[in-house]
C-alpha cells in the first residue's frame, strides 16, 4: 500500500539531503541556486525536452545520467542558460566541476539543470562563489528551500512524497517541480526531480519513471510550448535494501505506483498553479479505436485556444469542442459523438441536448476543477488529459515575462 | 498589368448582382442573410473545411460545385448551423430550394455558406420569408450589403477587386470574406467568396484559387482552429469573352495573377482586424531545405501561444521564438540560426546579440505591423506566414462570443 506523507519532499527517502538559497541570479533577491545531493552514488534514469534547442544543462545532464554513480543535482532559476553559445556550454560545465570539487568526487557525478529567461549570460560570479555554503549547509530539513529555489513564475512550491512496502522492506519515494507555463507532452516537460532510496536497476528506474510520466506530466498542456530545458530525473540511493527491483521483477509495479503516486501529486499542483489559472479541465475520452486516438483527440481539445477561452468565460460553447474533435486528425463520426460536461449530458449523436442542459451544464463551469467527457463511439480505449483554461492573466503574464525576474 | 479598383467587390466583375439584409436570425438587428447572383450559369470551384465535422451546407456545397452551371450562393451569418443532426440537413436543402425555387432553376445550381454559433437551430421562418426580397432586391449596387450580411465578429466587411488584360480582354475579379478567429491553413479557412467575368475552365478556376489561398488564406494563423463551416468559392460568368483560360494556357498566369491580388487584399483586411488583435506579425523564414520546411517552421512561430504573448507585450523574448523553430519537427542547428526584428540583428548563428540589439528591437515590435525574419541556414528556400498577437482581447472576446450574436 502506498502511504502519502504530508512532508518530506525530496529528502524523504534515505540518503538524500538538500539546500536552496539566492545567488544574485535572479534580481528579486529570491532563492535562484538548488541543490540535491546524495550520501551515496545513486543509479539516476531522465526524461529530457524534445525540443532541438536544448540548454547546455540539459545535454550535460543527458549524456551523464547515463551512468551510475550520481551525486547530487544542481539547479539554478531566474535563467536558463540556453542559447548562450560556447560561453554558456563552458559555464555550465564549471558549475558542475566546481560542485564536484567541493563534493571531492569526479565531475561526471553531478547532474545539472536550468530555469528562466533565455539567452542572457549566467552570473557565474554568484553562482561560484555560493556553491560552497550551497553544498556545505545542504541537510534532510533543507527539502522545502531547495523546492523554492527552483521556481520561476510558479506562485507555491512543489513538493511531494510517498512510502510503501516493496519486497518487503519500506521504501519511500519523494519530489519536487516548478513550472506553470510551457507544460506541454511529447517531452520531459517543465523540471521534475524525484528521489528514491529503492534499490533498483537502472532500466527499472527508467521504466518507472516513463510510465509515471506518461500519466501525468505528458498528459497535460498549459500552452502547448516546450522549452529548451526541461527535464525529469530520478535518482535512487538503494538504501532501502530492498532485492533489486529490474523492469520484469515481481517488485516492479509497487516500486513504479509510488513513483506514479509523487508525480501525480506534483502533477496536481502544477496544474493548479498553471500561469493565469482560473480553471483545471480534466479530460476524459472513452470510445475511442486506440488509447493512442483517445490522446490525439483529448489533445486537440486541451490545446484549442477557443475551447480554452470559452471554459475561462462560462460559456457552455460546445460547438467549439465538436470543432476541436473534427480538428484532431481521428477518423471520428459526427453522429456517434457524445459528451458530457461533469455528469451533464450536451450532445448526443453529434447534436445539442438543448438550453435545459446548456444550463445545467453552466452549472458545472462554474466550478474550479471541471470534467468534459467526449464518448467517440468508434471502439473501447480511453485516455485522460488535464488543462486550463486560457485566461486574461495568462495573457498578461505572458506578454511581461522577461522583466519580472 | 493587375489594376486595383477602389470599389465593387464582389459585383466588379460583368454578370453579377448581390444583396444582404437582415432576416431575424442574430438577436442584434444586422443584416445576417447575403447572396451573390449570377445572371448567367457559372463556372464553380471551391475549398473547404478539412474538420471532419462539417456543417451541411459545406456537405452541398462540396457536392455541387463540381457541376457547372451554378448561378448563387446564399449565405447566413449567425448561425453556422453545424452539429444540428438531420434537421440542420433538411434546413440547409430548403434554403437553397427556396432560392432555386424564386431563380426558376434547379436546385443545384445554388451553392451555400452559414457561419456563426454551433448547434442552433436556424430561424428557418425568417430566412424562408426573406428569401424572395432578397433575390428580388440583388444588384451590382449592394454589393456592400452583401460583404457586411456575412460578417459575425467582424468589426468591418472586407471587399476587394482587380482587373487586368487576359488574352486582349478585359477580366475582373472581386471578391469579399469574412472571418477574424478561427483562421487557419490546411483548409478552406474562413468565408471568402470570389466572382469573374473571365472564362476560364474547372481546372483552370480550380489550379487559379489554389494557388491564391495557398499563399494567402492559407499562409495565416489567429488561433491555430479550424471551424465547421470554412468555405472559400469562385465563380466564374465568362462574360469577359476571353479566350478560354486553362490550367496550361498561357493566359493562366495573368488570370491567376488577378485572383492572387484580390486573396491578397482580402487576406490584409481579414489579419488586420483579427480577434482582439494589436499587431499583425508577418513571419519570413529562408535559409531551409524546402518551401515546406520554411513553412512548418513559420506556423510553429506562429501557433506559439507565448510567442504571441510577447508580441503583445512588446517583449523582445527572442527565447521564445528559438524555442518555437526547435518545436518545430523540422531538422534545424541551433549554431546557424540568425533572427531579426524588422531590420535589427537579435540572434546570429544562435547567440544573442546583446542589450544594445534588444533595445532597437523594441522599437520595430512598438509598430502595429511586425516583419519578423528567421535564416535558418540550412538550404535557399524560404516561405512567408502571417500571425497576430495574443491580446487580453483576443481572451476577452473568445469567452464570451455566444452571448454577442
Amino acid at each position: 500500500m502506498t502511504r502519502k506523507k504530508s512532508e518530506g519532499g525530496i529528502t524523504f527517502p534515505q540518503g538524500f539531503s538538500a539546500n536552496g538559497l539566492f545567488s544574485g541570479v535572479k534580481k528579486n533577491g529570491k532563492p535562484d541556486l538548488a541543490l540535491i545531493l546524495s550520501g551515496t552514488e545513486c543509479v539516476a534514469a531522465g526524461i529530457f525536452t524534445t525540443n532541438q534547442i536544448k540548454a547546455p544543462a540539459v545535454k550535460i545532464s543527458q549524456r551523464r545520467v547515463r551512468s551510475a554513480g550520481i551525486r547530487a543535482i544542481i539547479i539554478n532559476s531566474g535563467n536558463a542558460n540556453a542559447c548562450n553559445g560556447e560561453q554558456g556550454e563552458k559555464d555550465a560545465l564549471l558549475i558542475g566541476e566546481k560542485v564536484s570539487h567541493h563534493l571531492g568526487c569526479d565531475p561526471r557525478r553531478i547532474l545539472l539543470a536550468s530555469t528562466g529567461v533565455i539567452g542572457r549570460p549566467l552570473n557565474m560570479e554568484a553562482i561560484l562563489a555560493s556553491i560552497p555554503k550551497l553544498v556545505d549547509e545542504a541537510s534532510p530539513l533543507r527539502h522545502g528551500a531547495c523546492a523554492q529555489a527552483i521556481m520561476t513564475t510558479d506562485t507555491r512550491s512543489k513538493s511531494a512524497q510517498a512510502e510503501g512496502m516493496v519486497g518487503g522492506k519500506l521504501v519511500r519515494v519523494g519530489g519536487i517541480a516548478k513550472g506553470v507555463g510551457m507544460i506541454h507532452p511529447q517531452m520531459a516537460t517543465l523540471l521534475v526531480f524525484l528521489t528514491t532510496d529503492a534499490r533498483v536497476d537502472r532500466e527499472g528506474l527508467r521504466n518507472a519513471l516513463l510510465q509515471a510520466s506518461d500519466r501525468t506530466f505528458n498528459a497535460m498542456s498549459v500552452d502547448g510550448d516546450t522549452s529548451t530545458n526541461d527535464t525529469a530525473i530520478i535518482l535512487a540511493s538503494g538504501l532501502a535494501g530492498n532485492s533489486l527491483v529490474t523492469k520484469n521483477s515481481p517488485d516492479f509495479p509497487e516500486f513504479s505506483s509510488l513513483v506514479q503516486s509523487v508525480c501525480g501529486s506534483l502533477r496536481d499542483q502544477l496544474i493548479r498553479d498553471a500561469e493565469g489559472v482560473t480553471k483545471v479541465i480534466r479530460i476524459k475520452i472513452s470510445g475511442a479505436r486506440s488509447r493512442g486516438e483517445a490522446r490525439k483527440v483529448a489533445q486537440s481539445i486541451a490545446r484549442s485556444m477557443l475551447v480554452k477561452a470559452a471554459f475561462f468565460g462560462e460559456d457552455v460553447n460546445w460547438g467549439r469542442i465538436m470543432v476541436a474533435i473534427g480538428n484532431s486528425g481521428v477518423r471520428v463520426f459526427e453522429d456517434r459523438i457524445d459528451i458530457f460536461m461533469g455528469e451533464v449530458g450536451l450532445v448526443h449523436k453529434g447534436t445539442g441536448l438543448g438550453m435545459l442542459q446548456e444550463e445545467k451544464a453552466l452549472e458545472v463551469m462554474k466550478g474550479k476543477e471541471i470534467t468534459l467527457r467526449v464518448m467517440l463511439g468508434v471502439g473501447s480505449m480511453e485516455a485522460e488529459y488535464w488543462t486550463t483554461d486560457l485566461s486574461v492573466g495568462y495573457v498578461r503574464i505572458n506578454a511581461g515575462y522577461k522583466g519580472r525576474t
